[in-house]
């Protein structure tokens, strides 16, 4: 493997800028435990002083064993004429007890004078003392160093003074950024490759966003003039048009330059973490996306789907499983079966290709995926499959029928009422319950008519729920796709359903979660 | 202006290779005539005679008017042993009247050998033998030199010497296609000023793909490296990841490097063009398209938006207006007074920051912000609280009650059942109405009902539905967010409702939609 790049990923914190991105506390637990284990070197996790529900995530944060990443939290210089010990920001972000501080500071002379309004000398004592004070408190620092591009092509000297004043001060790397994001690939290579001349002994990192449609190639021709640090978003989130989009910038380097990205055997799940993210943050992974979209290999002139099959470097730049995607010919979809046959490994390590209950699996995958169904983001519905094909799950209950009733106004503190019957081992069982809304009042009133037959799943609870309407396609009607996340305190488990109607599709994501646990449990 | 670069539009060709992406004869027509008013150069159309469809097309274009752009319709070099006066295909291109023909032919040695099958000089014949025919016949002619880049990596002296039998054919331009889109700017750059300077009297092109994220980059370094001609789609549209995306390198090129692609004067109907080939492809065009996307000049962080504020250089590369776009202020994360009044400008040019309603405004969002509502995404609301606190609302109508049930299994074909009970000047009235889930039987009955009293509402549709979960605060029950986006086939309008209960947040946000309707038709 070539020259090791440090990937920096700000989907918490720049990404949570884009436009309809909003994160949980447990979308975000759930981001830094995917990009972790994707191998990702810094995850930059927003300042845990914004607000109290931050906090409260820097401390969940902090109890979590991360393989690779290092967790890193960001916040300004401290404010101007004030010693930095006293400054409130800087001693609040030391005590967030992330390993890594990212500290941003102004390159631009005109922002220094006309937005902070200081003198370009106490600007650079601002910089220098804040990555002293953090470096002095064992912290690894990254200066990210504000509008660097076009404080450079403003005024080049004081631009390089504010590198120079990061670097006195101890930062270990000098993140250089393109703010606005209209800076062109042939001017980035130049002023990074000038920037790691002058500071042979600090890396150098790439800041870019994409408002002139080049951020991958920005941060690639960055790397290639010598950068060591790029930084982005998993999927380009971010505000404007978004950040540098890291799941290309990483392919891109890594199998076809040769850089070091992530660990190698990693690189086949980046289809899968990028699905995982796109669902995590609710929205459609567009999939035109490059390697990791689901059109990326799909082929539909028949010219390019004929070329494929006798060359594949014809038409594929890439080999489509190197990245964990799959080749589509659209006129005949063919399901990926190593890919299905590598995630079924994960429940049953010896199952080979050859298993004849591979085959049932991916007809019904198939099938499926064609009614909506997707799950990539929904390992417990996957798993339900794969146990019921290859082991066989015992009828835990059959539902006869359930009636919601949702009004307003309503005259307690519930507006929906559910009753159910459901049958077990013959026994049949009426239940009822109310609830704060429709799925909640059944998932209360299944709990209650299941209590008596396995009283285990009063453990697992609803932790999460997500709804995606999906397009009409083909002239049938929309279609509601429902993810619901369970925990029992331990294990969390995530399924899926889909129907026209919204509460049949949470039943059926419900049953899953329910008969999953009962299978396992 | 500087140097002029030709605009290759190959949207009703590369594009319709996209997944999803099918165009009827009037789109075809449509598209055409939108490219045409922008001012592009090329409009390659495709092969006339590839099924009747097209061939009607092509003698329907042929009659149309065209005011800047040369139609281009596209087809292969000659079969190989055939004298090209006997090619069916090449003559049939000819018959198809187009004043412009692209030729597509191989550069690639491995392609010529393996995949047509003939000799490395028995290829080289074609192409010039193809060229000559056409410009005999009087058309210019552009050379589309396919897996140029991969073909020149491999047998650079077999890939020159195909375009050299090209421009000894007369081609006027040789196109460089990046085929499989994995090519790197870097590398772009140098074999185009190579080319370039080996074919100093024809033009130069670039056609590439962005299965490497860096189509736009690949372009424009191409352009800088001495291209003049550059193929692409409108909006990026194309097989796999899709091809280099037209509207981006229009405006780079132009407004940030001096280049002269389109009218001056028709740079402001980027945008609108842009959104107009969306509609026309029926795809939503991605908000965060740099330039054209609805997000291109969004801020939300809250700094950003205040530097923006105090000078638009900080944190936007060029002035939306020069590309028809506007800056929009998000206002979830910062109600903001000064973003508060910009937004309130647009339906009330007249209004102050020192307007009382102002302050009313901004109460009543931080209030509803507080309880989970954001408005970002929701213009309608937004207007709807505007004109409450500034004209007033007639009361419409209100609530007495709903009740929805829905049930399984169901008896016939809709699982949900809403009745309601609204009271509008006085007039109470009962509806009742089916529906395939909760919030579409409610929907209906609320139309229903209100149809004696507005019938106008019939003009109003639900044609998006969106949901999110917001997490659990403080211990108080989770609550769901439901945008709910309304046409009347002329004006989209969004809105937003708040609750535990999706059916009441759903209720909320319909009732938005109703009257911000019934206000203003």
């Amino acid at each position: 493997m070539g020259r090791k790049i440090k990937i920096f990923d700000s989907t918490l914190r720049d990404g949570a800028q884009g436009e309809g991105i909003a994160f949980s506390l447990e979308d975000k637990l759930n981001i830094v435990k995917t990009l972790d284990e994707l191998g990702l070197d810094y995850i930059e996790a927003g300042n845990p002083f914004s607000n109290p529900k931050d906090l409260e995530f820097f401390e969940r944060v902090s109890r979590m064993e991360l393989k690779h990443a290092t967790l890193v939290a960001f916040g300004s210089t401290r404010r101007k004429n004030t010693p930095v010990e006293e400054d409130g920001n800087c001693e609040a972000l030391l005590r967030a007890g992330a390993p890594a501080v990212a500290v941003f500071g102004k390159s631009w002379d005109l922002h220094v004078t006309d937005v902070i309004r200081t003198t370009l000398e106490e600007n650079l004592s601002m910089i220098s003392d804040t990555c002293r004070f953090f470096k002095e408190h064992g912290k690894e620092v990254i200066f990210d160093a504000e509008h660097f591009f076009d404080g450079y092509k403003n005024n080049r000297t004081y631009a390089m003074e504010s590198l120079r004043a990061a670097a006195e001060g101890g930062a270990d790397v000098l993140a250089l950024c393109d703010t606005n994001g209209g800076s062109f690939p042939d001017e980035i290579a130049q002023i990074v490759g000038e920037v790691v001349a002058a500071f042979p002994s600090v890396s150098v990192g790439i800041h870019a966003h994409n408002d002139g449609g080049m951020a991958v190639a920005n941060s690639i021709l960055a790397v290639e003039a010598g950068a060591s640090h790029v930084q982005g978003t998993f999927l380009g989130f971010g505000e404007r048009t978004g950040n540098a989009n890291l799941s290309t910038i990483m392919a891109d380097l890594q199998l076809k330059r040769g850089y070091g990205c992530i660990p190698p055997e990693n690189m086949s799940s980046l289809t899968d973490c990028a699905i995982r993210m796109a669902e995590i943050a609710n929205v459609t992974l567009h999939k035109g996306t490059p390697f990791v979209g689901r059109s990326a290999f799909a082929h539909k002139a028949g010219m390019h789907a004929d070329g494929v099959i006798k060359n594949s470097g014809s038409f594929e730049h890439v080999d489509p499983a190197s990245v964990g995607n799959h080749r589509r010919f659209l006129m005949s979809e063919m399901a990926g079966k190593s890919a299905v046959v590598r995630k079924l490994q994960k429940y049953y390590p010896n199952i080979t290709r050859d298993d004849p209950a591979v085959a049932d699996i991916i007809a019904e995958l198939k099938e499926k995926e064609r009614r909506g169904y997707q799950y990539e983001g929904a390992d417990g519905s996957f798993e339900l499959i794969a146990r019921r094909h290859i082991d066989g799950i015992k009828p835990y209950f059959n539902l006869v029928s359930y009636k919601v009733l949702d009004e307003l106004p309503y005259d307690n503190n519930h507006s929906a009422t559910a009753t159910i019957k459901i049958k077990s081992n013959d026994v049949l069982k009426v239940a009822a319950a109310e609830g704060d809304g429709p799925v909640n009042a059944l998932d209360c009133a299944l709990r209650e008519a299941l209590a008596e037959f396995y009283p285990q799943i009063a453990r697992a609870k609803l932790i999460d729920y997500k709804v995606r309407v999906m397009e009409p396609d083909d002239a049938t009607a929309a279609v509601v796709r429902v993810l619901i996340i369970t925990s029992d305190g331990k294990d969390v488990w995530t399924t899926v359903g889909v129907s026209k109607d919204i509460i049949e599709a949470s039943w059926i994501a419900l049953v899953d979660s329910v008969v999953l646990y009962l299978t396992t449990h």
